[in-house]
This record gives C-alpha cells, structure tokens and sequence, in this order.
C-alpha cells in the first residue's frame, strides 16, 4: 500500500477515535489527530476524568459499532462563523478556527455517520471496509501545541493497517521492541543508571556497563591506530573565543550550556571537538609530508536538550564521540573518505550489521540557492559533492541522495542505521569541510615550498559511544557478543562441595583474560544456571563430580542448548578465539 | 647544618644583595627580603631602570666587595618616626612600617657595613667570613605584596651554601632539574601544548604525549580491574544539590566553578568523584556478600586555580584522576587499605620507584579539638587512626605522622614523592571516611539481616594522570621506559634503497604491536640516528645492504650504546619482552 493511502486510513482511524471518544465521554473536548510514522494519536482534554489504557476495550468497541455506519467521509467547505459556532464549547477549535481562517484559507468539515470534525481532508473512501484492522496502543501526557506553557492533554496513540497480517506483524515488533528497550535492559542487566540528584540526562554506568563501553572504546581506538589514526587528547572546556572563532557560537548557542566565568574570562563546556584538533594543528608549522594527519579521540560532549527530550542513552547531555579530524590536501580527499568507509564498513560488519539491510549512506547535498544556510562558495560545493558522490559510487556502496541537508560547512555523507522499530535514523555522518579551514587559517607548506590550505574530513567511526550502546543493547537484545559481555562465562558448582573448584577455574579462565564468575549462592544448580541465563552470560560452566574428576566442564549456553561435558582446556580455548575473532554468537 | 643557621645566612645574602643594589641603582627602592626554601630574594621597583640576568655579574662583584666589609648585623631600636624618616622616599617600606607599628610591634633595623634595612633579625654572626658560596639565579617579576592590585616590581632570586661544594651540588641539581623541566621536555619531544584561543591551565595533548598517556591509564586500569576493583564511568556534571548533600560544596566553594543553570536547575563541573560513586551504590539495596565494593573510575575533575598558579601539567584547571571509592564493612577496612598500599607500591614498583627513597608515607592525623576543621566523632577518629597505624606498622611502610593535616572526614595516609628537585610533595592520599556514609545514608544489610553503616576508603592508585605524567616525564628526563615510549623504535635505511625494506620492517615492528617508524627523509643515517636520539627513541635500527642480506638489523640505543648487528627475529622478541615485562631501561 502507498505510503498516502496508509496515511489516510490513519487519519480516518483518528477520526473514529474522536467519534468514540466523544460517544463515551461527552464533555470531553477534541483538539487535533493526526497520522504518524507507524499510527495515528487523538488529543484530548477530559477536563477532570481520567482516561487510561483500561479504557481501550470499551473505547474500540464503541468504535467497532460506529464503522459500521461510517459509508464515507463528507466534505463541506463552512464560513468562520459557522465553524465557530459548530465547536462554542472548544477553545482549541476556535483557537485553530481562528488561526486557519486568519491564514486566508477555506475551512471544511468532514462528517461520518453522525460525527463531524474540522479537517483539511485526507481519508480512506470505505470507513466500514476499509478501518478494521486497528488497535489502540497507549496513552500519554502532551501539551497543547507542544508547548510547556500550555495545557496538558490526553494523547491516545493507535495504529491501522489494511490487513489483519500487517497489524499482527507490527504488534509483534512492538512487543519485541518492548523487550528490548535499552531503558529496560538497562535495569534489568544493571548496565547503567540515573540519579536525580546527579541530574537528567546524565547516566550513570555501573561496573558492568561500563566494561561494555571500555571493550567497545579499546576496540575502536585501538582499530583507528592501526588504521593510522593519532589519538589525542583535548580539554572539555574551552574559551568562548574558541567557539567564536570557528563560527560554531551563533549557530550552535541554543544547544550549548551558558558560559562559566573564569578570571574574567568565558568558558564553555564544549559541544564538539574540531576546533581542538585544529589548534593542536596549529601550534606547528606543517608540511605536506606530515598530511593527512588524522587526529582522532573519544572525546566528551555537552549538548543542551530539553528534559522533555532525554531518553535512556539515545538522548543525553553530555556523551562521548569516537571523533576524527583529517586535515589534508584536497587531493588527498577522496582517498580519506574512501578509507573512512572502509573502516565504517568495518566496524559495522564486526558489530553483526550487514551493509544494505542494517544501515545505508545518504549523501546530504547543499542548496546553492539558500546562501543563509550554507556557506557561499559554488565551486567548493561542486567539487566536494562530487568527490563524495564518486567514492560512494567506486565502491558501490547501497546510498541515496538528499537535497538540504548538508552542514553549513559543507556536504556530507550520514550513516543511517536501522533501529529496532525498524526505523532508519541518522547515527553519525562524515563531513567535507572547507570552510573551517579558512576560519581557523589552516595551513601547511606544499611540495613547492608554498604555503596552501587543507581540506577537514570530520568523521565518526561508531558515533557517540552512549547511543552505540543503546543500539547496540536493543539490537541484542542485552545478549552481547562474547567479546563485549560484562560476564562472559559463570561456573556453577553442582554442591557446596564443588566450590572450591568452581573458584579456581573461574581463576584460571581470569588469568587468560575472561570474565568469569564462581556461582557460590546456596541456591540449587537449576537456579544458578537460570539466573545466569537471564543474566544473558553467554556461558555456564556446570562441576560437579564427574567434571571435577575427568578435568572437563558441562557447558550451557544463555540460549538453553547444551553443550555437552568437554575438557576444560578446549572451553578455554574455544572462548579464548571466540573473544580474540569478535564471533557473534 | 641546622635549617634554622641555613635560614639566616640566606636572609643575610639578601640584605647583601639589597646593598649592592642600591650601590649602584641609587633610586631603587628596597622592599622585602627572605629567605625561602633553596635560597633568598629580594623584591625592588626600579622606576625606568631594567635590571636583568645580564646585570648578575656586576651585581654579585659589588656583593663580594661590600661583604668584605660587612662583620656583623648590628640591631637597633627605632621609633616610628625615625624609621619613616630613614624610609622618607620608599612609600613599600613606609607601608610597611605603619602596618608593624600600628600591630604595637618593636621596630628593629640592622646595620652591616653602610647598609641599613628595617628588619624583624635572623642573621649570620659574622657575614664577612659567612657569606662567600652565593649566586643570583634569576629575576622574575612579582606585584607588590602579591596583588595584582599592586604594582609590579621585580624580584632577584638567588641562593647561598656554607661551603663551596654544597654551592655546586645545587647548581648541577638546578641545570638537570631545568634540562628535565616538563614544561621544556613537553615541547621538545611534543608531547603536548597549550592553545591561548583553548585557555590556560587546559593542556592539549598531541599524539606523541596521548600515547604515553593511553599506555598509563590501560595499565593502570588493567591492574586495578585485576585487584578486583570494578571500573565505572559517571558524569562530569551534577546538580548543585549533589554536593550540597555531601557537604563538599561550602567546603570547596572556591575551587569549583560558577554553577550553570539548566532548565532552572544548578549543576556543577565536578571537583571530585565521591559523590557519583556513592549514587552508584544508592541506585540499590546491598548486602554485605557484595562488600567490599571497589569503585574505580578515570575520572575528569575540574578545579579552579588561579591563573598565576597554573605550571605545565602540576597545576591545571581540569585533569583525570585514577579514583576510586571502596565501600566496605567496618571490619573489612584494615585489610582493604592494606590492599591499596599493596597496589601503590607495586604501580611505584613498575614506574621505577624505590619505597623509602623515591617516596614515603606519611600519616596524616586529625586534631580531636577543632570542631571546626574536623568531623567531631572522637571514637571514630581514634578506632580510624588506629587501622592506619597499624597497616602501616604491620607492612614495615617507611612512614611518619603530621598530626592536624587529615580531611574533614577522617585521617588519611599521603602518599609523599620526591620530585627532580629533591622536594617532597604529596601525590595522593588514602582517606578513611566514617562522615559520607551517614551524609548519603549509605547501608547494607549484614549477616543478621539488618541494615548497617559501611566506611569509605577514597583513594588513587596513581593520583592525576596530568601529574603524573609531569613527574614521569622529569624522573626519565623524556626517555620513557620501552613501554611508555610514544615511538618505541625507528627504522633507519643507510641509503634510499634500503627505504623498502625500511618500510616493511617498521611495518613487521607494528604488527608484534611495537610502535615503530621508518625514517625516510633524504637525510645521512647519522642525522636520523641524532635526531631519533634526541627524540629520546629507545632503539635505532639501523639497516643497509648487509643487514638486508643477513636478515639482521645493526641496533643504536638513544644513548649512543652500540648493541651491534643482531637477527631481525631476536630483536623483536627482545623488544616485545621488554614491553611486556614493562622493564625500566
């Protein structure tokens, strides 16, 4: 089905809603109820009753009943007054009533069955055939017109689909996604917290969470050695000036944190990295036999967000960005970008994601017309467009192309990667950059002895690490690669009697570089094997006489499968070149 | 000779300096001089004149010619009156003589030779025969009384031995403390910079210094993680009410920066770790089976210091601190702190460090009268004194007691280094805290199943990292151990057609995980082989046609040691040994 015609069945089901709703609760009074990505929402303002998710059986029954009646969808273009007079009792009507017909524009109606609404029209022609395989989802606080400063209302979310298969497919992501949710992994896995008195948006990373972030942090850092990548490290604070100078301050002032005042000087938490690098660059004087010089670093970010905003990992105030900044000559470029590819591509395949299916390019192209958004320079945005266009297209990589959407600073290629909803969003892009250059008078002495200006690459590798890691957790589903597990493997001793070997080979697997655990609890062995299950530690080494005398462990995996009685030796070895190779279990 | 005897004779050498200025700079004006640790100063305006190190050699001649005459100190009472009047054009001294005078004090002057100078005493008996192994240091200026308010005058350093060889054996301390100097060593071997656009205090660490630096932190954190700390990672920034709670925020008001205001609410940059830790710890409920829970974290701080005390990287505005936090049943404290020192001794051990010589203890107690510096808990301070002792004694630990010197929450041990120029300063300490606890109503539930109050140790295992690397890189004078080296080897082709091979060598080193590098500059081998000298790189390889037939290579150390033609194979497992073993060279 076309993307319009699912929208309009969308749409159409809001209206049902509305027509249920206002059947069952009278004095209710409706705003507005558009489709959405994946459904539709209706808000409401119930004045002082409560409307929950208990609500919905009856709500969909009533809408069940009102369908059937509903044989189209009427429009009737009506005069301000009339509108007015149709919602005297809804100020949020007449608020929009007042603004759509202050705008010039026609208003209509569109009436089913005995339920009327003001609308701007986009319905399915058969409500009674078309609306039946729909369900409400949940139920949610908004503010009128999104603003804090308003009324909160009533925001019931609901989806349709044309086929009974299609909604059940979707109810089943839903449910799977629900499982899956980092904020809930989080908890359940003791991954990472949040304190109110440390503040939102700021979280907290146990020891086992943590052990996750280092081995993804050491992984990336130490791939981007090997790839000829510098590591550096800069101040999370800097000079106002600073911000100032790279032009970042007037563009990026509403994401960034007020300044703190030093010695009468302005400070400010840094909300990226590049003018860092560029003034490591600058404190030498540089020749062509030094580029490209690819600085790289984790470094620490601050960005303003709304504390509406926050959510779990994938919306913070402060994170940490794998960065990089390739400063070199403009002929350098496309090879920089290609290998920032390769090393993209890399990372992505080792994380279990296949190029194509998981993730995309997009290439974001400027508008030479729009002068105010992008930085003036027409055969800068030709060359570098079409320096990122030919790398993608040598190496046939899977990407399309998208109109406005470059920085200001130049185009770019965003990584896109598809989340658990099966959504695709942008996770972190790479950059041509060729203004930054000129505003920090970048410079390097070319094979001539002439001085010349460089081209930046700005690029991540695996985007900020706390949004990796939400992805990352929701994509399986808590159960990590060997590699990254917090624990790696539990040994369950069978008796109170087998503790003591249970501790001495979780010791020995330890000296080779596994995180293993001896399960001493008093609870009985089913129990140890279960919990580490939940847990979602890839293995459990079960002891007990035989085990102990024939020097083997009974392996069970986190997934149930039972691995039999093997030397221990093999099981260390085999987790030993699991770990080293990254496997994805 | 007796600190008190080394005192006088440098406060006299001061007023011997002061007369021979104003010998020959008549409208100077004197101000103060004392003797400080390592020698004297003295502080003059000199109107238009400038004075310099150029003018040490006449100043120091007319020192020696006027001691001659100098046989004794001769004190004298004077009134108010007469002293402004000896003082009538010298508006420093009349400060200062109103300031001594209204405190009802004795006014003293002293008198050798021609020279008399207001003066509380403290002198040599006969300065003729004294004061003879002297000499001017330097100048520097310094605003009067300290104050940037003030005027700046310029201060002449010098210093004064009672024998001739004591003289000598400073100087040579003074010309290798300068040649090791950090902040010189920083830029010669590029190791890291600061940026006036970044701000002060806030260095910039360049690949070459972030190297040294990864290579620390991972053997750090590695080391800890193996003594069974949990590695964690928490937020830059809280809420002001964090460390209202913890009580941290009158107490360290000045050093911490203005509060920024989000969304109406006040956060802080973070002065320390403790209070993120402890809301780790509070994000659930213990038992004692978990205790003792060892918090570590590499953690960001941010403290403020005055601009005119930041140096290099010994006083910065922000650096990383190896922290942790140990939580721990009361019973399990001895045996706790006994396993840091363990840790600090065996990371001293590794950098080289020898426990009584290069560093010591020092036991710092708390005062059971001051209420105010101190917690009051007089039980708990002498149960929490004891443990430290007794660690202490038990471990043979070369230690010594500073009463009055403990944190506001309990005493604690410092861990006291001595320094290129044989000075002894605190690193970090180990605290025993019984305050946080009730502060944050940190619990557990004990054997019994009831809830219980832990202690906290806070400790580093290393101190700042910034610190740290200062002292590391002045204690090597820049030649890092092998596994600290930012560039471990290079490879030296004797002409170009040995760059190749050059090439794949250097290439065959990265692989074994050694960072190494070809040098291919059209430079003769012995420039390289220099060059990579003075770049402190441990291992010059050098290769030319007989090497590349015999699959040798002929190996230089940076200090002109000659290890002769060698098998390929041998010197890289001699290289890969010595990394691993972290051996001192």
């Amino acid at each position: 089905m076309e993307t319009k015609h699912l929208e309009n069945l969308r749409h159409s089901c809001a209206h049902l809603l509305a027509a249920a709703v206002m059947e069952l609760w009278p004095n209710a009074k409706r705003t507005i109820g558009p489709a959405i990505e994946d459904g539709f929402y209706y808000d409401f303002d119930f004045g002082n009753d409560k409307v929950s998710e208990d609500d919905f059986p009856r709500i969909e029954a009533k809408m069940r009943e009102l369908v059937k009646n509903w044989k189209s969808f009427d429009r009737a273009e009506v005069s301000k007054e009339d509108a007015l007079a149709l919602f005297a009792d809804n100020e949020y009507k007449r608020e929009l009533i007042e603004e759509f017909s202050g705008e010039d524009q026609k208003l209509t109606t569109y009436t089913s069955g005995d339920y009327t609404d003001l609308c701007r029209g986009g319905h399915c022609p058969h409500p009674s055939s078309d609306i039946k395989h729909f369900t409400l989802l949940s139920v949610a606080g908004a503010y009128w017109r999104g603003s804090e400063k308003n009324k909160m209302l009533t925001r019931i979310y609901g989806t349709c689909f044309p086929t009974k298969k299609e909604l059940e497919a979707h109810l089943v992501m839903l449910e799977e996604a629900k499982k899956r949710d980092h904020r809930k992994l989080g908890v359940e896995l003791d991954l990472f917290t949040f304190s109110d008195l440390v503040g939102k948006g700021l979280p907290l990373w146990t020891p086992k969470g943590a052990t996750v972030r280092r081995e993804l942090e050491r992984f990336v850092v130490d791939e981007e050695l090997r790839r000829g990548y510098l590591h550096v490290v800069t101040p999370e604070l800097a000079r106002l000036d600073l911000y100032r100078t790279s032009g970042h301050y007037p563009y990026y002032k509403d994401t960034m944190y007020a300044p703190i005042t030093i010695d009468e000087d302005e400070f400010m938490l840094r909300p990226m990295t590049c003018p860092h690098h560029f003034e490591l660059y600058r404190a030498k004087t540089r020749s062509y036999r030094e580029l490209p010089l690819r600085y790289a670093e984790l470094a620490k970010l601050f960005r303003y967000e709304k504390s509406g905003e926050l959510s779990g990992l994938m919306r913070v105030r402060s994170f940490c960005l794998a960065d990089a900044h390739i400063i070199a000559q403009k002929s350098q470029a496309e090879g920089e970008i290609n290998g920032v590819l390769d090393l993209i591509d890399y990372i992505a395949r080792v994380m279990g994601l296949v190029a194509g299916a998981d993730y995309r390019y997009r290439l974001s192209l400027g508008d030479r017309s729009n002068e105010k958004k992008y930085f003036k320079d027409d055969a800068m945005w030709d060359e570098a467009e079409t320096v990122l266009r030919t790398v993608l297209v040598n190496r046939k990589a899977s990407f399309y192309e998208a109109p406005d959407e470059a920085a200001f600073y130049g185009p770019k290629i965003d990584v896109q990667i598809k989340n658990i909803h099966g959504k695709e969003e942008t996770a972190f892009t790479v950059q041509y950059d060729f203004v930054m250059p000129k505003r920090f008078k970048l410079s390097y002495t070319n094979e001539e002895g002439k001085e010349a200006e460089p081209v930046v690459v700005h690029r991540s590798s695996v985007g900020a690490i706390e949004r990796t890691m939400a992805f990352l957790i929701e994509k399986y589903g808590g159960a990590f690669p060997l590699w990254l597990a917090p624990v790696q493997a539990i040994v369950v001793p069978i008796a109170e009697r087998h503790n003591e070997a249970a501790v001495s080979i979780a010791e020995m697997m330890r000296k080779k570089g596994i995180r293993a655990e001896a399960d001493l609890r008093s609870q009985p062995m089913q129990a140890k094997v279960r919990d580490g299950s939940l847990q979602k530690v890839p293995y459990l080494a079960i002891i007990g006489d035989t085990e102990i005398n024939s020097n083997t462990v009974s392996v069970r995996t986190r997934r149930g499968e039972n691995l039999k009685e093997q030397p221990l030796d093999d099981f260390l070895a085999k987790l030993v070149t699991e770990i080293e190779t990254k496997a994805i279990s």
